[in-house]
């Protein structure tokens, strides 16, 4: 099947989706569920064969390692596999995203305006690695009643060729055996979830904005910049995260401490991870030293300005013993998103010179101020166009699960409809439902004999 | 100075805006109203320049003559001018937009989750004809706290260009005189307004995504397709406007010809006018030769299908009379917008044919369904995938000002963000507040002396 076909199926049972009831969308999760459960074996099997030859890639340097770790669908006593299935049942818990109406207004007597939302349409979602964004996706598409065409990376290809098998036989109402034992209205659209596999079905697929309508690149920041670039469609998502902190005059030592350590540390290939500390040079004495020292001991390595550097020769760090960790900082590393444990330090005069360091070089994605000072956390969180901006507390926090949406299909640093993790309402938009009685727009106006706008909100 | 340099302008200055508080908007608003006042003189003055030259156009041919008349800043007993005025006044009288909360959650005790409100940033609003543009959209970009960049058609710079002028005056705190008798805080930027004259700037702003967030075109179709092909920045707007409705077997003959009328008369040359007639077969007969007969004394021409045409001629409709209005619809016609006194007209056999139609030609702005069946309407308004979904009212209804907006920056088709006609609201984004005090992710988890959440909404 050409990938202009693929696209129109899509386009196609979005359309169909549109008039799909909510207990229904609800039934095809739980069908996904319970096939991908009743298959486990084949699914795992299927994994090993991805995990064999990613090993190779690996040994041949092909591959690294976080990459090949990445592959596993199974995890140690099978955590992995549980966990996804856990995820069909907390997005399936979720409120229904659709069909709200989020404004109500009386334009006249019986001439009434509703807002309501929608599915976005067609998704086109491509990804690298992880192959349980298949079933994250899937979830998520058909929670809110999006079609999706998933492209995943070549690495896992056994094993998201066969979730995608199974996930089209799961909502396909004619589907039973498989340990299914829910039905599925006839009305549902079978082709709700595509799966597309040569690496070319990408260019095409990006040119097809009549039919997508919109593009959510996972993965590294070249396969996002590829798709922005390539693409009219809207491309949800962010090509980098190169998040700060700032260590404010009046910070807490020990809040400083615990921030940038998990900041950096908890899972440094994170895009939520934090990537430059800036230090008010009031405090940097008395914070800095143990700041860096807990840093060190984490093993992570400091890129330090002349003011830090000088901070910590002062200061009773063994330099001897941290010799490889403590580097002269260049004006690259301001620019840099490491996604390891390095950290760019550099010392400012004032808050705002941390605002405006951060507006040149970071990219919106999340800061965070750490103070006691009320009035500089209010101007920081006010001042920086961040999708997260955080008071004394870790970027870590910037993602979906940890907001309470339940799940997120990645963070956006978009200025438009989607913003910082993006859940199921990042999913639907809205369109504008207007019922009257016959009403012409001529009806109204200023001069004698028209009707007046009434505007009242119910 | 250069485009460059306008665009970190614009930038700074939206930083600083975002610290500006809502009485300050207010009081530039104010000031603007002001100054336009108290110059008033002037502005027509230079307005008549553009208008003679234009005149001198529209004889040779260059001009259309709807173009000239949009030039026009005056009308009639100074009505244009007087209108201007009145909607910075409307626009002032809005609620805030900016700082909103629209979700407090507590992830945790001392963990408390806020996303706020905020501007988009920096606007490009590139616009033809109709200077009062410039006016409207300086307000509406000051009162959501956001800087532009306006670059108008060059038949009306000598207008443009004072009204720009006068508005930098305006948001100017030190400028005094000019009937000015609000101050502004010393804090306001200067820059929040520019206006920027050559053609050529276009390409170079289009580039400067790093600056600006958001490009507004408005104008014709040519100019939005030629904005949203060359940037990356996110474009708000649509390029067409083919409206369609629909009268369904159960049409209210009234109410048909009350909202075909209006729709295709009311205002032709606008983007929410009808362009196409879908009519059921069952009603045929029945009522589009009485809708066809009001068209005909309308001036509307009529671009039939077969089966439409033979539902005229065994009416008493008099073809001689208005034989130059009826005229065989082509296969082009269902993909045209006319924007003129024109209407395509095409019988359909069944609710699902006519969804099937508006999905494949139209432009997914506005559509409507004639119909007494609650069900059929339902139906419609779900299953179509159009910015505005109409039930028995005219689509040119689809309107910021007629919705309760107070004003309107465009109509949007786009399906992220901001969608059919965009006010104050849609020239907002939101950011994520994060309030701790200290906590790490790693914190939390499933391991034994972990926190959990609590995601508790307040």
């Amino acid at each position: 099947m050409s990938v202009l076909d693929v696209a129109i199926r899509a386009r196609e049972s979005s359309n169909l989706l549109q008039i799909v009831e909510a207990s229904q969308r609800s039934a095809a999760l739980q069908r996904i569920k319970q096939i991908l459960s009743a298959q486990k074996n084949k699914i795992l099997e299927a994994n090993e064969l991805d995990m064999k030859f990613a090993k190779k890639q690996v040994e041949a340097g092909n591959l690294s390692e976080s990459l090949y770790k990445r592959l596993d669908i199974k995890g140690n006593n099978d955590e992995k596999f549980d966990t996804m299935l856990k995820g069909i049942d907390e997005v399936d818990a979720l409120e229904d995203p659709v069909g709200k109406i989020t404004l109500s207004r009386k334009l006249d007597e019986g001439l009434s305006l509703y807002k309501v939302t929608c599915p976005v349409g067609v998704l086109l979602v491509i990804f690298e690695a992880r192959p349980e964004v298949v079933v994250n996706i899937s979830c998520l598409a058909i929670k809110s009643g999006n079609a999706a065409i998933l492209k995943g990376g070549k690495e896992a290809s056994h094993t998201n060729r066969i979730l995608a098998s199974l996930i089209s036989e799961a909502v396909d109402p004619q589907t039973s055996g498989y340990g299914l034992t829910i039905p599925l209205s006839p009305e549902f659209p079978i082709n709700t979830i595509q799966l597309v596999e040569t690496r070319e079905s990408i260019h095409e697929l990006l040119k097809l904005d009549r039919y997508i309508d919109m593009a959510i690149p996972r993965g590294s920041n070249d396969l996002v910049r590829y798709v922005q670039n390539n693409t009219r469609i809207p491309v949800l998502g962010h090509a980098d995260g190169l998040c700060s902190i700032f260590l404010d005059e009046s910070c807490d030592l020990d809040k400083a401490i615990h921030i940038v350590v998990d900041a950096k540390t908890d899972y440094p290939a994170a895009c939520n991870s934090v990537e430059t500390c800036l230090v008010h040079e009031k405090c940097l004495d008395r914070v800095f030293p143990k700041v860096a020292q807990n840093l060190l001991e984490h093993g992570v390595k400091l890129h330090l300005d002349k003011h830090s550097k000088h901070s910590l020769h002062n200061s009773d760090i063994d330099f001897h013993k941290y010799k490889d960790l403590i580097v002269d900082a260049t004006a690259e590393d301001y620019k840099t998103e490491y996604n390891s444990l390095d950290l760019a330090v550099k010392v400012v005069s004032s808050i705002n010179e941390a605002i405006s360091h951060i507006g040149e070089y970071g990219s919106k994605h999340t800061d965070c101020i750490v103070t006691e000072n009320k009035e500089n956390a209010e101007l920081f969180m006010k001042i920086l166009d961040s999708a997260g901006v955080f008071w004394n507390a870790s970027t870590r926090f910037a993602d979906g699960f940890r907001y309470g949406f339940g799940a997120e299909v990645g963070v956006s640093t978009n200025k438009t409809h989607a913003r910082g993790p993006v859940g199921l309402e990042g999913l639907t938009i809205y369109k504008y439902k207007l019922i009257g009685n016959g009403q012409g727009a001529g009806d109204y106006g200023l001069a004698a004999g028209k009707k007046s706008y009434l505007h009242q909100d119910f």
